[in-house]
Order: structure tokens, then C-alpha cells, then sequence
């Protein structure tokens, strides 16, 4: 397969920390072009839109989008309709229906479509899923708890409808569970903290059954303060205890360490785009993003103190 | 096709009004059995619950199920593991992954799920579709006002979270207005009014738009009072202005009397039904109510004035 051509559109913190280098250490991706209001990558052409890119840019075969949810949609339409082959960060959009769009126009247009969690590629996420595979699994409880101040600095539009609040980051368990676990499940209550002055929970409480009546417990918690970050899931079966730590990085079954690697998710993330394209797929799994709507739709909301950064 | 023994799950008010009368007049239906804790129906054999109808019943074909949102989804997938064709009242889950459970077990036990939403029944909705698909839609504005205390009196659940607020009737609109236009579409901004005592709206200000981006614009009103209810969708094209009154069983063009039509959108409803059983196959269309779940996700709450019934 020749390498493909990429361009970022948005160049942010996140593109920055963990695209660029990601596709860099990819020789079957080259970063071509870069369309970012803000920013300029050397050694790229550099555009100050997507629209300005695709009208003058080099030619290029696919966009990795790390633009804000809100306006990732119609890029990503744009995108497509000049035959490009999209990947999304995560969420995937800003509602579950313009996805719905989304994967509709990737079939129209004949491309890849690929809705990106970059949780799925931590270290420790394949060996848990085929490890669960064979075992009966009898209850998950998934604690995902970190300092907001520390870990979200500044980020005021995590506490605006559509931010998410403490599911920014417990969208990445979700997307975790939903990949390892055996069965689909769903929601049957959630309790949610929600700051007197935001709109988004700063906490959740969340039971979830599967199709067996497996009980899945996921505490979501910004309030973390002092101590470092717990990105843990803990799964119960009949033959052992199995932990995933470190957001997914570290496997361990009976408190025993069975795998450990780097940080390595986004070079996961590009060498399964790159797979897609080759192979002519899409991969458009709503599942994480889903549990979160219903999770908003259903939580019984108890206000709580104000949040000052 | 033989008449289908059908049982009905949750003999409650609108079993009673909707269902029952539904049932009773159309001939490819036989009401065999019902399933209800409060309520005994004559001339059929009654059971105290889905679990005594199916273990000690007569021999059914199909359940209907009347029951509340929360508890339906274990009794379709009981139902259906027994091998019977499942009817849902709207909405059809509390959550929407729940609901992607019940479609693989459709397909999993052979039969047929129908996830029904009654206003697509409505006199003048499959007019509106035909007409509008040979039209240019230039604008949609949806109006959906109700007196809450004259519609839903006692019906404390409403402000429960699940309940739905403004979003029960409202999704009624919804399920008409993705069932005549002509492209899907999706939320870009909502504005929630939700008393201070209460979980889920009172009224509620939504904007979406399709994929060619033509405005879409909904308000949803439980505050309506000393007139009556407005239930009307309006939609701008090249070619006039289409307007469905009543909640859809009027139909006008540029201001004049299409059609007009008693209410019969459960004789539809039981109608379908039975067309989809005879044809093997389910009709399980989320779209209404994932709107409402991105509404609920994306709107930015205002609160306001406690609600006292």
C-alpha cells in the first residue's frame, strides 16, 4: 500500500501531544498539510481552513479531525464529499443523530469513516477482552477519578451542555467496557453531581445490567484531590479477578501484573486507520457515546456546591 | 394469514382508551389474554403478570406491551425468548442501548419487533410525506403546546428523570417530523426550561437542521393555558406551505383543507403490526427518541418557577 497522505485539521493540544508524534512514527502515514486557524506546523503546507485546504492544498488521501466536537461534523461531510477518508477524535460528534449522517455519507462516498477511541488501544485493553472471552464474567465496577484542576486546566467549556463534565474523561472507560466485556449492556440508574454554577456533572453514579443481569457499577469523580488518578476497571468472574489500571495500561489478574507497556494509544489509533482504509471499512461504534447520552437523559441531577477553578 | 392471539401487557389508561378499542375492530387480531397487576379485562383470560401468562396461559402469538418505559424491556426480551412477536409503546426503552439489546434479540429468536410511534398514524402523515417529497423544503417550524395539568394530570413520573418532561408529548412531533421529511437531521442547539422541583423540562427551544442545512425549529410547551392545544408542524418549500394541525390528523396546503381525518392512529398502529408479522419482519426506529436523548445531553437548562399540579 503507497503511505497516505494526512492532514490534521485542528492543531491543538491534542494534536500536538499526540497525533503528530503518532504519525510521525508511522511510515504508513505522512503528514501533508495542516488546516488550523491558530497554529503552523513546519516542514507541512499549512492552511488556514479545511475549505482553503482542499481548494489549494497538495492532494491529499485522508483528514484526522482533532477539531472541537461542535463543529467536527460538517467538516467531516466536507471531507467525504471531496472523497477523503476520515478519522474522528472521540466523542465522534456533538449528537448520536449527525453521526447517524455521518455514516451514511461515508457509505455514499465510497471512504473510511473512522470514529477513534483512544482508550481501546492502551496496553492492556486486548489481552483483557480475549482474557474475559473464556471466562463468565459475574460484576465490573470501573472507578475513573481524577483532579479536574489538574487534569482539565482552564477547559470552562467541559462545564457547557454538550463539554460533558465528568464524562470527558469517563467516555474513555465506557469505551473501554464497551470493547472488553462480553455483552452489550445499558443503564438502569444514575445519580449525577452536578455544581450549582455548571451544567455538567462534576460526578456520576452509574448502574448498568447486561443482557445476563450482570451488574456494572462506574463511578465518574473530578473531585479527586492530592492523590494521583484512578483509571481502574475491576472485573469479577468465575475464574479470577481481573484489573485493568493506568487507564488501560496495566493488566493484572488475581493482583498479579500480566502486562504493562507505554503509553502508546494514538500510534494504535492511526495503524488501525490505516488498516480500515487499506481494507476499504468503517468503524463507527456509538456504544461509549450512547451510554452517555442515556446517562444525561436519565441521571436524577443533585445539585452541588459551585466549581471555582 | 391466520388472526394473530394477542396478549396485552399493562392494562392502563391507555390500554384501556388506545389499545383495547384498537384491537377490538380490527379482525387480524384476537385480544386472548392480558397481563396486568390492577386491572381485569372480561371475556379474556386475565393473569397477574407477563411471567403467568406465558407459563400458564392460553397459546399467543404476540404481547403488546402497555407497561412503563422502565420495566418493558425485561418483559419484550422474556416475551421473545418465549418466541412471541413484541409490540412497544413509545418510547421504546428508558434508554437507547437498551433497545439495540432487544433488536439483536429479534433477530436472535426469529421474531418480529415493533417499536411503535403512534402519531405516524395520524390522518394526514402519510399525505404530508408523499406531498413534501416532491417539494423543496425551505424551513420547518414545529409547535408543540399543551396545558400540562389538563393533559397529564397526576402524572407525577413526568418530572421524574425518564419521564421525559415536555420532551412525551413532544416526541410525539418528533416521531411525525422524522417519519415526512425528506433527510434525517440533527440538534445544533437546545434551550430547556426546567422548574426548580422538578427533573425534566417544562417547555424546551430546539434547532436542528438537515443535511443540506434548512433550519428546523421546535418549541414544546407544557405551559399552555385557557386554550387549546397546539399541536402543529409547518414546513416552507419551492412550492408552498404545508402545514399538519391537530398532531397530524389535518393536513393544509398554503392555507387550505387537504385532508381531515377522525383519530384512529392505533387502528394504524395494530394495522402495521400485523403487516410486519406477516412479512417476517421489525420496524424498530429510534430516531424520535434519540433526538430527545441529544436534547436532553445538549440543552442548556434554565431553571425555572417550581411546578405545583
Amino acid at each position: 500500500m503507497d503511505t497516505l497522505r494526512l492532514a490534521i485539521v485542528g492543531y491543538g493540544k491534542i494534536a500536538r501531544d499526540q497525533h503528530h508524534p503518532a504519525i510521525a512514527n508511522d511510515p504508513r502515514h505522512r503528514l501533508t498539510a495542516v488546516a488550523s486557524r491558530n497554529a503552523s506546523v513546519p516542514e507541512v503546507a499549512n492552511f488556514e481552513s479545511l475549505e482553503a485546504l482542499l481548494e489549494q492544498g497538495p492532494e491529499i488521501d485522508a483528514v484526522s479531525l482533532c477539531t472541537p466536537a461542535g463543529v467536527r461534523t460538517q467538516q467531516a461531510r466536507l471531507a467525504m464529499a471531496h472523497g477523503k477518508h476520515v478519522m474522528l477524535e472521540k466523542p465522534p460528534g456533538a449528537t448520536l443523530a449527525e453521526i447517524e449522517t455521518l455514516r451514511e455519507d461515508a457509505e455514499r462516498h465510497g471512504v473510511t469513516l473512522f470514529a477513534s477511541w483512544h482508550s481501546r488501544h492502551a496496553h492492556g485493553v486486548a489481552g483483557a477482552k480475549r482474557w474475559l472471552a473464556e471466562r463468565q464474567v459475574r460484576r465490573v465496577d470501573i472507578e475513573w477519578k481524577e483532579d479536574v484542576r489538574v487534569w482539565h486546566p482552564g477547559q470552562a467549556w467541559i462545564w457547557q451542555p454538550g463539554g460533558m463534565g465528568v464524562f470527558d474523561p469517563g467516555i474513555n472507560a465506557l469505551s473501554i467496557a464497551t470493547a472488553i466485556l462480553p455483552r452489550p449492556f445499558h443503564l438502569v440508574d444514575a445519580q449525577l453531581q452536578v455544581p450549582g454554577n455548571c451544567q455538567t456533572p462534576i460526578a456520576a453514579s452509574l448502574d448498568f445490567v447486561d443482557g445476563e443481569n450482570v451488574p456494572i457499577h462506574a463511578e465518574f469523580d473530578f473531585r479527586q484531590q492530592g492523590t494521583p488518578p484512578i483509571w481502574e476497571i475491576h472485573v469479577e468472574t468465575d475464574a479470577g479477578r481481573m484489573t485493568l489500571e493506568a487507564g488501560g495500561r496495566r493488566l493484572l489478574i488475581d493482583g498479579k501484573l500480566q502486562q504493562e507497556g507505554p503509553d502508546a494509544e494514538y500510534a494504535g489509533l492511526y495503524a488501525r486507520f490505516a488498516e480500515l482504509i487499506a481494507e476499504g471499512r468503517s468503524d463507527v461504534d456509538v456504544s461509549p457515546f450512547r451510554h452517555v447520552a442515556d446517562s444525561l437523559m436519565l441521571g436524577y441531577r443533585h445539585t452541588v456546591e459551585d466549581f471555582i477553578e
